[in-house]
């Protein structure tokens, strides 16, 4: 089987150039001027912007959570996914506390094997640090290409870990080669906060918003960042969004440390102004919740720094009524909102449309950095001779819009519904296979493969 | 003309992996597995690492200074400059005070033009920023292809500005689109000290070091930054050697700004020991002056950091009797040491096969920032199709002593005697042709190009 | 009863100047030039120097800890205090974890009461806060004259707090006028190296000093300044070693918060190699452990800075034989070092003879602050008309020795033996009455007073 | 002549306490409860705060500026200072570049002897350093009592010596016992910024502001900071006016420096809004200007954090005629407000009365500081024994509206214009002599005594 995409501009986090790419089975072969080549499948991209596929490292498909499941299944998410051009996905596997990772692992394969559409891969959260889970992380890092280790500072007898079990845990990570990644918030503020707003009889989403004040992000990055200092494992902050949290970031770099950040689409674009809305700002009711203006500057400015590594979305769908659980308690409401299908043309429309990012940084943050973080490279997250042919032909001048009716995330509302956008995916290619086209997807269910992950440096 | 380089392995600011390479004429037209063509000239590049051509975008080049000349033409240091795997190198015109720009620039052409091996561009010294530069700085941009302006917080009666004419052509140059670059040292208080030095009596290259301390460039630095952040004029700080200085641009990130920072091998590499050698130590005189090791730590740690962008070399040689001219007064050393040939085998021995750095980032440092961030790219810096064929080919293994007995530079003695490398540059490609190989030169004087620029933007 | 200083030069965290002192009763009644007054009691105090009584805010005496008791009564411990000139002490209350303040209270009421020999106050230590808990802060302040609340971020399952309980004490505190101080160093971390340390057998003392790195104090340092500026209570760390903690409070002036600073006089004075004698370095065997000399010069520089406020001692005594409980094992090393005689005589002959502080710095930050922050001045700290007459002389020739052989701790060794000084305590007065004179207290047990004290307000 | 106040509530910068206070000659000579005194003249100060008399270290009295002569002569400045409760300032003399200090001195002594209604001291505004003047230095700070210099790093050509200068006078300065002062801006952006504003046709007091941003007051502060790190030499900044000066001293802090800092009274209380006001805002043209409301914050927050040392004015009053001359180009509007007569009543209205600081601060930072750090202490800046007899009486209670109209100062408008105060200075005393009672001066022309000063150690 060989494809040939012809005259396209192709992109890459450090290219730009108008080329032909040769496709033969699953890998690209050659790229070059007027390719000749007798390919089966010919593809015009004059015009079109020829990129990686996008890579999401923050996903959770199919999750028990909040008493629920997350709305989209393996094979609902990572089809919305390629609609909006990201191949690859990371999600996550939640060890259950007084459980080893393995029945998680277990679990979790269950649901992803021969449902995911898109390609895959798995961080482990571990929720319980124990001699036991000690002896897996070696497992996970050589047999499964489990190589990053997700903690939480937040979320007590559910899913936080203490510093305690922090420090061990990284310990043991660095010395297996792996990483370890944080959702960076002050668990016991929020708690209390959470706790006298519902006291007080405050239980509207607002304050969700008011119970996750900045303070507690900012302290729980500054100790995540201290202890990998001392431990010397390699960090990754997930879903940054706030300026006090990227200066514990900054303030790290003073004592020659190199922390990964990861901020999420909506972090960047939308801002807590949606907590005034009664309910319906329960669309956005996340974790983190969104910030203000000044934090979406220092967000784009972090990006251009080299500070803030991946823009991923954290998405995490629940459907109206699940949403409604939550109508009299703000806690009640499942966290997350929908954004696997959007990142990449919100990226690119609000992004490098307006000269925020260049189109080499579009590419660095949305598909290479993923890969190259998470030990996916060279196989993802570029076009190279030899890379799997993991590539989206985005038409860079076709305006649409978005909304939950047109959409294909598996929930009924859209968290951006009615933004116009220009630049649309127009085709993707998962492994040389036209994927998506003419906004049909042409590959099946069980099309995705679990991608293993190779042991991570902490240099990129 | 057309040539094959087979089997190596490909190495971009972002890319690895296994391929051929097709170039016609003077630039790349295919990449790909087993290409087949019908090439003039094949090159077996089996085991050998395959990157762009290094740029060097800070040397002096039979430069006037101090009463004499930079020991390297135009000739002999791009030659050198390709034997060691830089195919392109920025060189300073000096503006002389009184004069315009537009005298300099011709002199400096007459010079270069005809004589360069190697491609070449230049940098705009603005030493007198007055109505009738600031007409200039628009037809340098436009018709001259030079975009960035060089400016001296130093060497006060000679080069430097003030910081009303720093402010004044900020102004300017971000209005035409150019960028400004910075030797960000305090020059009042480093002509104080070497006064006062030399008044006591202190007149070893040791007193050289002694008065440039670290304060003089930490505060020249947090000075430019703050004035490129009131004018929000691309800002470039040139060989920044200190912790010191690179907190400055650490600082400015808090307020969302981005300045570039270009560090030189030897700051990487050296330290002040080398002015504890008597008069020997002369050979290491140059400003700023080696620092400590904390220094070079930082500076490593600031590579992967994202906040140093560029590895240069500041070339600028002096032969030993020109050296000598200081041996009673350090002030009447030239200053500058010969490293333009070494930069690329130095950076790649002690940096990437000391795993202070990966590979990508070596060309990112040495080839690609150097071309993005002056506007030379995507002509320039990387190994894309349409680019100009400017190619190293190295062997990773190959072990080699540096020697001024073996280098190309005109200047008689090496800064780095003695030290033994792994890697070596084998061949050297230069807009498609054999400009290096089994250590010969094959392209004649004058074949190398001057290359204009485009406006900068401040964002790569 | 009426006494008359004659002669001295004295010295309050303002002044200086010659002066006769009458006291009246309890109080200064009259200070002047030549006073004529008829006196019951005269003392010559020419060429000395008279100072407000010192008060040391941090001691523990008669304490319940790691199963054993503080050797030092409240009748030894305030006794010592006085023959150093310390005529007022801050003793901890400490909470048990499932009762009630008041219990704590009452069982420290019941071995402080009629026997201490000094005055003394109490902070409350809050190991447990709950809605009882919350109920007695209010009558802590307002009945018992006990305004400041001790916390631990340490000693997980004993004393230690957790975020949550941290921010609503916090709020409650700020709601009564309150104020609440820490031991902020991060207990699981050092729980977590304390178990390591064991596991590998690393049981002696310099495991003590490798288990609670500068990070755990830097970062609870940090976190607990969060808190406090959140939360907008008055707050205070005691027993401050480090420069990474200090940088915690430079850092929260940028948010324009203030945090109060106790460093005590071993981290002045002491440094980590204290560590490396075998055994015998159980006598410094204390938490925060000590540090290193860069952490001397910073906490000496924040002092000078207005930075660090007070120095205390963290006056823990043990006996050696209760010491030799952790032969086998660091962690059962009862933590505490003797101090309550030594600390002014110390900080004169260190602090002001070398030159580090003024004689008005001395007065400040061993006298007028602890009693300006805590809520006793105008009361006690200062030598004004209407303070009680807490008043030593110091004789600032002389030179004397310390040793266990001669001091009046009950503890059988000296953390400072050997030491020569220059300046000794000759004469202490305790509410108008001679308590120390020629070598001898002159008071008998349960002269001493409990104080109440005052709201604060965060200001002083 | 003996004088006794009582019944007053006393305050220092430490104390608060009621007594009563004998004075005899010029000195107080007891303190006490009831004091028994044969004294000539009695004031009773039931009621009233008696607090030490102001010091302004910072004012600019018959001052030749910009073509021009401050309005207000050593007498009428003087005299007005003490109807408000400052019986001390210190002056500027004004080295003239290319002569020396001497000549400037004997000129300032021509002006103010025999006319200063108050005391007055002088510190030296070195403007032209070499090695004449270098010479003078000891001369000044040994016989003329004159330790402190100042400098400008703004007003080129008139009043600005460079970093060589700045460098080598701290040298000099530091050795003979001195401090440095500086008014810390950059000129040359200054003066680029006016050049550009005039040519631009923009010359309404408005570009005056907008010609000082923020950034040359941050980055001159910062320079001025590292080179009194360099040197060693004691270092104070006159009036600081925003977040990003302070927090240059903030940094400083780091490296274990002490910088001392002087706000002044109109940065705390007024704001930038002042430059929408057409003309008329003429009568707040002063250098730097005013600035914005977080910066007041920051300043409040600087005092109360110990890094704001001191409350001046920068009292340069000029006729309104005066401020025409700038009608039509903001740059010839002399530079000044009065404010020498509203300082103490203005920092304890809107400082004491706000709760915005305490008394003690009040007085520290009005009165103790400004003679502790310019070595005037203890004979002035506090109420103690031996002590020069300078005391306020002050009424917190009595209401009153500041007017040009009632004001002392001779100058025809008021930058505080219908000011409605809470506190007013009822009585002072100089030097044990009622100066001011009633309304009235009690003291005639030629009262005021020079002060010499003593060495400063840059510690107090």
């Amino acid at each position: 089987m060989s494809l040939l995409i012809k005259n396209g501009r192709i992109i890459t986090a450090t290219d730009d150039y108008l080329a032909d790419i040769l496709v033969e089975g699953e890998q690209v072969a050659a790229i070059g001027k007027e390719l000749i080549a007798d390919a089966e499948e010919i593809i015009d991209a004059a015009g079109m912007l020829v990129m990686p596929g996008g890579i999401d490292p923050h996903v959770h498909l199919d999750m028990p959570f909040m008493g629920t499941f997350s709305s989209d299944t393996h094979e609902t998410g990572t089809r919305a996914a390629l609609f909006g051009g990201t191949t690859t996905v990371i999600d996550f596997v939640l060890q259950k506390q007084g459980h080893s990772l393995r029945e998680a692992l277990d679990e979790w394969n269950s649901r992803a094997r021969g449902t995911a559409v898109g390609d895959y891969s798995f961080h482990m959260a571990v929720t319980d640090f124990n001699p036991g889970t000690k002896a897996e992380i070696k497992t996970m890092v050589e047999q499964e290409g489990i190589t990053s280790f997700k903690t939480f500072m937040a979320y007590k007898g559910a899913l936080m870990i203490d510093d305690r079990q922090m420090t061990a845990l990284m310990q043991e990570v660095k010395q297996q080669g792996g990483m370890v990644t944080v959702h960076a918030t002050n668990g016991d503020v929020i708690d209390y906060l959470v706790a006298k707003n519902l006291a007080d009889g405050n239980t509207s989403p607002l304050y969700h918003y008011l119970s996750q004040p900045e303070v507690t992000e900012a302290e729980a990055s500054a100790r995540f960042t201290d202890l990998a200092n001392y431990t010397g494992c390699p960090g990754y902050i997930v879903h940054l969004t706030c300026e006090g949290a990227l200066n514990a970031v900054r303030n790290a770099t003073r004592r020659n440390q190199k922390v990964y950040v990861e901020t999420c689409i909506q972090y960047l674009l939308l801002d807590a102004s949606k907590y005034d809305m009664g309910f319906e700002s329960a669309k956005w009711v996340m974790s983190p919740p969104l910030r203000e203006l000044k934090d979406q500057e220092t967000l784009w400015a972090g990006i251009n720094q080299g500070l803030v590594n991946i823009v991923a979305t954290d998405h995490c769908p629940f459907m109206w009524k699940q949403k409604l659980m939550g109508e009299n308690n703000f806690s009640k409401i499942p966290n997350g909102h929908p954004a696997i299908e959007n990142r990449m043309e919100l990226l690119f429309s609000e992004g490098v449309n307006k000269n925020r990012i260049t189109l080499n940084k579009y590419v660095e943050v949305a598909c290479t950095n993923p890969a190259k973080i998470f030990g996916m490279f060279p196989r993802k997250g570029t076009i190279a001779i030899g890379s799997d042919a993991d590539i989206i032909i985005l038409d860079p001048k076709q305006k649409h819009t978005i909304s939950a009716a047109t959409h294909h995330m598996h929930v009924d509302y859209s968290a951006y519904e009615g933004w116009e956008l220009t630049g649309k995916v127009k085709t993707v290619l998962l492994r040389g296979k036209v994927a998506i086209d003419n906004n049909e997807c042409l590959v099946p269910k069980g099309y995705g493969q679990f991608i293993k992950r190779n042991k991570v440096s902490g240099k990129i």
